[in-house]
């Protein structure tokens, strides 16, 4: 069972705000181990990453070359993959790409009644890098959200990097890897993947931004590069917040739970509900659909220690409360989805009405599934085409507009007793 | 004098290099000071806030509402501002709002061929941290930058901290502050400030989002907090690279030169041109006009330590110098400007022509200038509106549209090894 909460419970503001304080992930101390990796690979380049590749990852190459997935890998990771997973793949692909392209923004430039003529001009990065974990969270969905936005926004190169623990690796995440449009791998991964991309080695030229989720070590590697390089969001454990109201089909709702705890037992789910009768028949249905769950354990962790139900009186009393967890993913299953949605301050993603459930924005809705967590829909956005763009902004002045604007910018540069800047412009001016 | 290379010395490529490595800042390792003060702010509230700012700032406070910039101290502030300063602030807080009211982007919503509906809605975050240094670098043109973007963005609340060493804060950066439309004011600076607004104490509600420049602990704290909240750049010396040919004027280039190099000893500034006399006759120009300014130590550092002049062949070889470079601040002094920036791609702001000196766009352009430095404007922007919003992805599925898409989600929710995320689906299908 997972915990109970009813806005009519005196101590509600407690128990929520415990709720939304409930730290899901033990913060691993790896930043001194992490700032060795980085410094090694900076100075060592190749050869700490070949040592690296050994020591973590009991894989033995004689050099970074050695570590390049081929095209003969390539084509024998293809054949692996069953047929109709390649093609739901390339389905989830065309779709992501197809969104994607709506994304992109449009030049600007305009002039002023001064004459002044401003503008903002995007061009994408030059080349990114692409983090992909190994092992059991290796997912190729989650390589077409990272490249294909890449590849939309026009970024020339985009080198991958992915561990493989004892030379295995995942033919799918391959698979997504060729679909999307990645131009390198590398069988590498942990701080010297991120320092490798981020510094470059004699191998691997550097990139300008490192997207991709990985574990502590990679978390602490990107946040150390950060400046050097630009990174996406450090991810945190998935979401999910179900508003539902008497009309749901509560198997539907536990089921949609559930999907979310089977990621991570510090995953979180919570259901807000007007209708007790739903919160009563969802907590049933859980526990009815978690005994045949593969991924039980993990589940049934998530739910019990992280999983809630919060009974509200209205509709509306759940949207204040909604826009303080700030979901990863918000389900509005509702009979009218639409008035909630104006609502919503703070979601990376929202799910309206019974029939899109949160899996469909994983695979093939076309919207990106790397979506903010932890609360940081409060302040960013899933990922996007504008992660791998970047705007310059355009002055130009004539004489005339020059003249017009001069003496305001002479005054400031004056006032901040920045003289060659005042001077700057009136040298100009004649004044 | 400072250093001068041209693309036909043998040793260009590695003085080149050279040039781009150059390390400007000496990074302090302050992380272990800046992680204890974060602690104790975050453990004890305002008794910590008040404790370091009697430490660091030499300012005894019995709380932290005798920190607070009130309304009385406010309108004494703007009394001590000369009328034309403050007509010059009100001038390029209008066009900065103008400019800035140009960057909203519209919310999206569209129904693709299976009747899926996709979206993309944009809200403000809720409330904004502005950070802003004491002492000599505390500059309102900087104030106007970082606040306004948040203003016309829909930020409701923006919480301005800075220091007041011995209790002495700037008036100019109070009356730009109440231009730029500040809710709060505290005198608290450095790594406790930030502290402060990431975390919230008894009397600072805490913010969504940190921007601002700041020392060395304040970046390190910016650093640290990021993920609680999030943070703009991490902001370096400024920089300038001017391309100019032979109808430049080397006074006017010189002056714009050096108005870089005044910021900081660190900032640097770079010519690039296709005409040896002009090359000579700026190196003179600067030299002569370096005696007659106040800050001329500061400038003469910068120019000197981390200047340069370059000399090319034609212009076209110019560009992919700069966006190697990826400066700051680009000038195109050039005849035909709109030529040379089809080709930039590398660039914080491109200024055109010889009648747009840098100076404007700190000021009274309209456009930021927060703007990235050391590089990082091949991976970032400008500061924009775009800081101050977040985009949540919308998903809308019909029963026949998620009928079309669902077995694709099953396939690949079956791949994956995520069962749940597969029956999520097929229980709304009946299969």
């Amino acid at each position: 069972m997972s915990r109970r909460l009813s806005t009519q419970d005196a101590d509600f503001d407690i128990r929520f705000a415990e709720l939304l304080g409930a730290k899901r992930e033990v913060s691993e101390d790896v930043d001194q181990v992490v700032r060795e990796i980085l410094d090694n690979v900076r100075i060592h380049g190749d050869g700490a990453l070949v040592e690296y590749t050994k020591k973590f990852d009991r894989l033995e190459a004689s050099s970074v070359d050695d570590l390049v997935v081929t095209d003969r890998e390539m084509d024998a990771a293809l054949e692996k993959v069953p047929l109709d997973t390649l093609n739901a793949l390339k389905l989830a692909a065309d779709r992501i790409r197809a969104h994607h392209q709506k994304q992109l923004p449009k030049n600007d430039r305009y002039k002023d009644h001064l004459g002044v003529e401003l503008g903002s001009r995007w061009t994408a990065i030059e080349a990114a890098g692409l983090y992909v974990p190994g092992g059991l969270a290796s997912y190729p969905s989650s390589v077409l959200m990272n490249a294909i936005p890449a590849v939309v926004a026009g970024v020339e190169r985009i080198a991958m990097v992915v561990p493989s623990p004892g030379g295995i690796l995942n033919p799918q995440v391959l698979a997504a890897a060729h679909i999307a449009g990645v131009s390198e791998i590398y069988r590498i991964g942990g701080a010297q993947a991120v320092a490798a991309l981020a510094y470059g080695t004699q191998s691997i030229e550097p990139v300008s931004k490192i997207v991709g989720p990985g574990n502590a070590y990679v978390a602490a590697a990107k946040r150390r590069v950060f400046g050097t390089v630009g990174i996406d969001m450090i991810a945190g454990p998935s979401e999910v917040l179900i508003i539902a109201d008497g009309h749901s089909n509560p198997d539907w709702v536990a089921a949609d739970l559930l999907a979310q705890a089977e990621h991570d037992p510090s995953a979180q789910s919570i259901l807000i509900t007007n209708d007790e009768p739903l919160a009563d028949a969802v907590a049933q249905a859980v526990e009815r659909q978690l005994t045949t769950l593969p991924r039980q354990d993990v589940a049934r962790a998530s739910w019990q220690d992280f999983g809630a139900i919060i009974c509200v009186k209205t509709l509306e009393e759940a949207m204040p409360l909604a826009n303080r967890i700030a979901a990863e993913h918000l389900e509005l299953a509702v009979a009218d989805p639409e008035k909630l949605l104006e609502k919503v301050r703070n979601a990376g993603a929202v799910f309206l009405g019974h029939h899109t459930p949160e899996a469909i924005g994983d695979y093939v809705g076309g919207s990106n599934h790397v979506l903010p967590t932890a609360r940081s829909a409060k302040f960013s956005s899933g990922l996007s085409v504008l992660d791998f763009i970047k705007r310059t902004s355009i002055l130009k002045c004539t004489p005339d507009s020059l003249r017009a604007l001069g003496p305001a910018a002479i005054t400031l540069g004056e006032a901040e007793g920045l003289t060659a800047h005042a001077r700057s412009v009136a040298i100009r001016l004649n004044l």
